[in-house]
């Protein structure tokens, strides 16, 4: 059917083409069918959405993401992605071969599958699982779609968390210490979704994290690394897309939790790769057994892939850190490379960090990177080449300037700080999109505290934030207090 | 915060609020999180999806479902219903109680989920199961949602398809029977979603079928029966949008299929149904086995509920009757009430009336009342009170004006018809909305033919479909000529 086409801005999610009623019964189209559009030669795939008024029949409007779509254009209901039925048999717990995954990345990349689709993918992987073999497959047809980085030097080191612990900002504390012992570590990372900060929002509050390729490669070859947001560069696109399908549902399927992170790092042109596995209630893997398993497939997958991994099993039942927020997370990290700062941070950030320079055969400790001021000037030159100002202190870095203190309400010792709490918190007091919203932890998990001592603060840059965080603080159990034997032993 | 509300007709399926990216930001809602909206004390769930341009800062946008929300309105981001939990709990395989179950019949209900979630419910029903016991608090929950029809009379009888099957028109044949026998039958049908003939759209041709509750009473309380399309009353609101979830996807978890036809058939008042279960290549349902465990498990469902359960097991590989497509159908079942027509679809409608009746205890034999003429009275009584024209005969159905027919290439016998590839070329050539559109098939299968022999007709009110239709029939095999032996055992 011939149709004009017009844009319009709705939904940045898929790309949408919005159909009079009248018209989709003509061409036989359902809401989240697909259709064909021509112009001049050229086809593109829209997800169809119906109105009976915003566009009038003979009319259609496209989502930018279709690209300039306006015009006479000529529409045809197009038919179901061969992705579908791949996905179809997973559900069907029948184990895919390369060429079905293969499939299923591109038309993930080529925005081809509707939400419903992307979801029964996402969740066929989470209830039937994907074998090693398919885990291997589908992280090699994802690092072949999206740009890539590629290094003169043999070695390129990276580090990656699999998250799900507040504060934990030990990556811009790695990075300055291996780019100082000579190492180059470009490294990406990502912004907040559901957490009060990402490193990038931390990083943010130094300096500039969005750069072209062409930029991050100059930052690159003048530091040894860089600290920028992976958002900016298209290194792994099908992976932002499965993210979105799969943050709604709070689910992470190892199998992808591996595609995802080791494809990325392919992509970006990594040979030495640590990756960080918190474990523990509220971070998300549970159990020390968990943990262990997926940090052999991350190992058996890397090793397909001819990158080297090494994982690291970490407590990620409370905070790393102090600070929780863009600011006062930057705040941390600035105090841990100028010497002090909280122990924590520094000292796993210290071990992660030993831990590459081990793995790429650098003969230096990584201690003594730190103490030497060797980190912090690197940090200072990284800050310097993403336009921000290298003479920062902790001190500049001032939190927001409403502030609420929680004090424990009984003697004791602190039994449990709650991961998940403390975050929701921090994102109610404003973070991480108002950069000085917070928390600062007075108290960690075995310190013993008397009635009346303060457990947290609360800052934020606006009063009625700052009163919706502490409406939540008085519902919850963000810090719990026991006797020095329920700090230890856990009753459930 | 607050919002000044105005309307937008977009997308039909959930309830959108159109939220600048800049609010979003501010509000930390991201799409498809959901936002309540607070106007006059009262307060509406929506779901965001995001604009830059359509709507402006300070402004939202809401469809029509979310009732008639415009001027000043209150938004905030709301917390994830609490059936997202038990839908968790589902894709971890952990059975679910009955507050569980009631929660998500309740949010499906109020259109709190999104479609990531509702289509991780499905699917996680599909991968890992209803248990029996689930399926029957699952049945009883759905029944407890949306409108009821209740009789006076003891005895209400009932019937359903799980579909699958093109053509297989019995119902139009079936109520007539029934009801012509005295027992009372009100049956509600669907309109077709992917296939080129719901039983609405058979009867439509015939007469009107959009009724409300009460002048469904009327019609039932003066003919015993009534025809007409169950979307125009609302007895299970939860299960049409679980089918939009499962449309997609072409997935029916057999436990959801039981509580969605059961609640249904509750709702409706009824105390006797006949459930056919047509199984194999092609149908619903593959294997005979399958088909039985289907058919026990919605008799124990039955039972629970109290509702007397009779199920057939009839062969689903090639479709029933000859017209496909809404008049060729509504044709074919004239023509058998008329005592000629298709012998197989006359069959199938004649045995499921008999069990009706025998299950009701009414002693009067099916093919009796049919050849009476009693059925065919009693059709045109019920055409007469939907507003139909009772004069109606098989001649005055007349079939699209561009027709196109199939040879057979072979001399030999029919081996197969394919459902799926016939329904596809009676949509392409314009079914269900081009009522007078579809397929009349000439053979079935071990009918000997031979080369040159017409196969089937194609008929279509335009002609640009017609070539649609036959652009796919010729590279689809709809039907399959053998030798003898391959049309009684087939080779894989």
């Amino acid at each position: 059917m011939e149709f004009e086409a017009e844009e319009i801005d709705i939904g940045a999610r898929s790309p949408t083409v919005l159909l009079n009623s009248v018209d989709a019964e003509e061409l036989g189209a359902h809401p989240l069918d697909r259709v064909q559009i021509e112009k001049d030669g050229r086809t593109t795939i829209g997800i169809v959405e119906l109105t009976d008024e915003l566009v009038p029949p003979g009319r259609i409007a496209v989502t930018r993401r279709l690209g300039h779509l306006t015009g006479a254009v000529n529409v045809r209901l197009a038919p179901r992605p061969n992705s579908v039925s791949a996905i179809r048999k997973k559900l069907d717990d029948i184990e895919l071969e390369r060429h079905e995954l293969r499939r299923i990345v591109d038309d993930i990349n080529d925005n081809r599958l509707n939400d419903m689709e992307l979801a029964a993918y996402v969740i066929g992987t989470y209830t039937n699982g994907l074998s090693l073999n398919e885990t291997m497959l589908l992280t090699e047809c994802m690092a072949e779609v999206g740009e890539r980085l590629t290094w003169d030097e043999p070695i390129v080191a990276d580090k990656h968390s699999i998250g799900g612990v507040a504060g934990n900002r030990v990556t811009p504390i790695i990075i300055p210490i291996v780019a100082a012992a000579g190492v180059k570590i470009p490294k990406t990372s990502s912004r907040a979704v559901t957490s009060p900060a990402g490193t990038a929002d931390t990083v943010e509050v130094l300096c500039d994290v969005e750069f072209t390729l062409a930029e991050i490669r100059e930052i690159v070859d003048s530091t040894n690394g860089c600290l920028v947001w992976g958002g900016s560069v298209d290194l792994s696109p099908v992976d932002d897309k499965i993210i979105r399908a799969e943050t709604p549902l709070s689910i992470d399927p190892p199998g992808q939790v591996i595609a995802s992170v080791l494809s990325k790092k392919k992509s970006a042109g990594a040979t030495h790769v640590v990756v960080d596995i918190p474990y523990g209630e509220g971070s998300k893997v549970d159990t020390l057994p968990a943990a262990r398993e997926l940090a052999e497939d991350f190992k058996r997958v890397g090793e397909h892939l001819d990158l080297r991994i090494e994982c690291t099993i970490t407590e990620g039942k409370q905070p790393i850190g102090r600070g929780i927020g863009p600011l006062l997370e930057a705040r941390d990290v600035l105090r841990v490379l100028s010497g002090g700062g909280p122990q924590d941070l520094r000292q796993k950030a210290q071990r992660l960090a030993e831990i590459l320079l081990e793995m790429v055969g650098v003969d230096r400790r990584a201690a003594d990177v730190l103490d030497s001021g060797e980190a912090l000037a690197k940090l200072r030159e990284m800050i310097e080449a993403q336009n921000g100002d290298p003479t920062v202190t902790p001190e500049d870095l001032e939190p927001g300037a409403y502030t609420a203190s929680v004090h424990a309400e009984r003697s004791g010792v602190v039994a449990h700080v709650n991961n998940r709490h403390v975050s929701e918190i921090a994102r109610r007091a404003g973070a991480p999109k108002d950069t000085r919203a917070g928390i600062y932890l007075e108290q960690r998990v075995g310190d013993e505290v008397r009635e009346g001592d303060e457990l947290f603060v609360v800052y934020a840059e606006k009063t009625d934030k700052l009163e919706d965080a502490m409406s939540l603080e008085s519902r919850v159990d963000a810090v719990r207090i026991g006797s020095r034997d329920e700090a230890l032993v856990e009753r459930i």
